[in-house]
């Protein structure tokens, strides 16, 4: 504990040098999705490879089909587990730049009204800010201990934010190196400005595009109309099927794999504090779709769901057409939870489909990817750690909460190297990520620092 | 009798000569719908005026904000009946001009291996060929007897294929001048090419568009999914709603004013010998969708429908994204029979919806147009009489036959004018109206002449 409370004295004393070299992080525009910014990309690796082999680690940057990972390794006590961490040093393009207040690569440090600071550039939050709180608790460590209190291997993604391409090849072909104890991926939220989060679980999705035919061209529906069969009748029907009026999914087999949440976890969620309507009431809602009896959370946590994306069929310009259309499309997607299996779901969801379809109507499937659910054991000792630390350092305790959508590298992480992912991150829901003015809390990227610093310490104990 | 005979001796003598004067109306390039060619219309109209004078009859060219119409008038004997002719001298556009064997408006008298001809142009069938077959009767029953049986009033327009904008103000300032006993309308098609026709129901229309708002903007389905309200959902169980599995339409009231179909009328559509697979398998179907139990002419001619014509919400591009749309649209219509009420239906349906709305969701309805079922009364004494007359003429004896779409000027012709009409045309089904290499038989053009001159000889016997 001395050493974890001189760690945290030297994180204090040295914010202002940490701002510094955030700050000239951000100034390098490593947008990774337009080709004009390739080479920013790269010296924006450059720069990290830099900075941690100057810390200790050995770092290199790596090239791939686009743009480089940088890969740094640090040894840990012997015995001590070996965790990966995980983040991203490209960002978001910065359009509309007018609506920027100042410049998104030019980063300044604002004073708020009620005296708290935020860095205010693109990428500040998502995800160069949250990345070194990392990077600075490792500096602070080797600066007061002379080493890290476990095996450490940093993995900084360059392609995060224009669909991972060089990612799974990477994990494939690096996959001894890569493979830890526990990998702890910073690019989330906290719950609230105050509490801490770990995200365990993360839903999987399943999509599918379906195309339902009949008569062999258009009809018009004077002459046909009554005796042709509509496709968007029946698309209607099937997709009105899908859900009892509790919100229930009809697809047989379909909760297969989803389980209750501990008593207690349903308990903690229970006690955000978070009602209905304060989550819905801002996107102009009140109640929850969704199985009846649940709450917002549960629904988009911890259940799975049935959702049309998209529907298109006949004539959809301004006006009136009367025809009868020969097909009609759905866009259909599901949520996953626990252990339900995308394949089983996609199949069951097709025999569905091929059950409801009438005498002359066919049906075309089109496939639109599909990953299982993430669930951390509530049990996991690493967890109940993490949660410790982090309730230490925060004026609330951590809450273990889930997410609706998927984060793609945690299901590669896991399917790939076999490792679990820790989400924790000091994002807050105002951040502007991917808009104008993106900020960082100053408060976050502080005690994001003092966070890992302990987190470390925490793991290090083994 | 006798001057029938020489009536109809005076069309066999003449038919060349009423072919060239329907080839010379056919050279004129009267698309309605395309500026460049108003002048041409307004030759079309010319020419129609002159011949009409040239009959005898007191012929005008008319004057509206768009293409002019023709009016032309023929005193009867006293006491007979007044009837309205109506037909259309405006053309369909000719695109794909490539497509056409010969000029769309370079008419040609082709051969066919089975020795019938057929005159090839644009308007040939539709409905230049169709509206000379009467005027070619007048001639002759002029050239013959000096007078025509009855009281005739031509009225051609020239918008009919751009929307006829010009006719309902042209019908309401010229009320009395237009009001006949019965309108002619010569615009539809025969049974077959042995079996004339005489469409005595044509199907209303309500259209209404509606649309289905749930949040204040579009969600993420990973965040918001199964918590938020989807309106593709809502709209779906909506649209599925309206129809139970026997095809019945299940809005409260919809089939008030609904009447069966009196048993020998019923009889003579199944003597017509069309079976659903011969209906439907053009198309590429065989099922009737509609009301269980019933033919597809029944289907299409005697039953109302709910068809949704166009649905789109969401993402409907390629590829896919996890969306939950802000709002849902439906374009649905309603094909009206007997006495239903356009009004009434529209309520009904707007009721039906706002019922099935959950919390969250509003709807917006945006109605497209509304008109009633015409039917004329089957026992008619005009209609018998056009049917005998129509019998006499050809192989077959006449049908009374259905109609699924709507021909609005019949409409307006009922509400404006108070006046009933009877539908007989000789157009057949293969005569490509519409399209490229549009034909119309020459047994259509000649026999449909004669057709008149029963029709007037007995209309005239009062």
């Amino acid at each position: 504990m001395a050493d974890l409370d001189s760690v945290l004295g030297c994180l204090d004393l040295n914010l202002d040098r940490s701002v510094e070299r955030l700050s000239a992080l951000l100034r390098i525009p490593s947008i990774s999705t337009d080709p004009a910014y390739g080479e920013q990309c790269r010296l924006a690796a450059e720069f990290l490879a830099g900075d941690l082999g100057a810390i200790g680690f050995e770092a290199a940057v790596r090239e791939t089909p686009g743009h480089p990972m940088v890969v740094a390794h640090h040894d840990g006590p012997h015995g001590s587990p070996h965790v990966l961490f995980y983040g991203h040093y490209d960002v978001q393009p910065v359009d509309p730049v007018s609506e920027w207040k100042t410049g998104p690569f030019e980063p300044v440090v604002e004073t708020m009204p009620d005296g708290t600071k935020r860095i205010v550039a693109r990428g500040s939050a998502d995800d160069k800010g949250q990345l070194m709180t990392f990077i600075e608790a490792c500096r602070a460590f080797k600066a007061e201990t002379g080493g890290l209190p476990c095996r450490v291997t940093i993995f900084l993604e360059g392609e995060e934010e224009s669909g991972s391409p060089s990612l799974n090849p990477f994990l494939d072909a690096n996959r001894e190196e890569l493979s830890a104890d526990v990998a702890l991926v910073c690019d989330t939220n906290m719950w609230n400005r105050d509490t801490p989060a770990i995200s365990t679980g993360l839903r999987g999705l399943v999509g599918e595009e379906i195309v339902v035919k009949a008569a062999s061209r258009d009809l018009h529906s004077g002459y046909y109309g009554g005796a042709a069969r509509n496709p968007i009748h029946v698309l209607a029907k099937i997709l009105a099927d899908m859900r009892d009026d509790a919100g229930k999914i009809t697809i047989p087999g379909f909760y297969d794999g989803v389980e209750e949440l501990p008593e207690d976890v349903k308990k903690s969620w229970e006690g955000l504090g978070l009602s209905d309507e304060s989550f819905l009431g801002e996107v102009g809602l009140k109640v929850p779709a969704g199985e009846t009896g649940r709450s917002v959370l549960e629904q988009t946590w911890s259940r799975p769901t049935a959702e049309v994306n998209g529907i298109s069929g006949g004539y959809t310009g301004e006006g009136f057409k009367t025809v009868i259309a020969a097909q009609a499309t759905a866009k259909v997607s599901f949520r996953l939870v626990f252990s339900q299996d995308p394949d089983k779901i996609r199949a069951a969801f097709r025999q569905f489909v091929e059950d409801r379809l009438p005498a002359d109507c066919s049906v075309e499937f089109h496939p639109h990817g599909g990953s299982p659910a993430i669930q951390l054991p509530f049990d996991s000792p690493v967890l109940q750690k993490v949660r410790t630390a982090l309730s230490d350092e925060w004026p609330n305790p951590a809450v273990m909460i889930g997410m609706g959508g998927s984060i793609p590298v945690v299901g590669e992480f896991k399917n790939r190297l076999g490792m679990e992912s820790l989400l924790v991150g000091f994002g807050l829901a105002d951040d502007a990520i991917h808009s104008p003015n993106e900020k960082y809390e100053m408060s976050s990227f502080h005690k994001g620092q003092r966070s890992w610093a302990r987190i470390l310490a925490a793991l290090g104990e083994g």
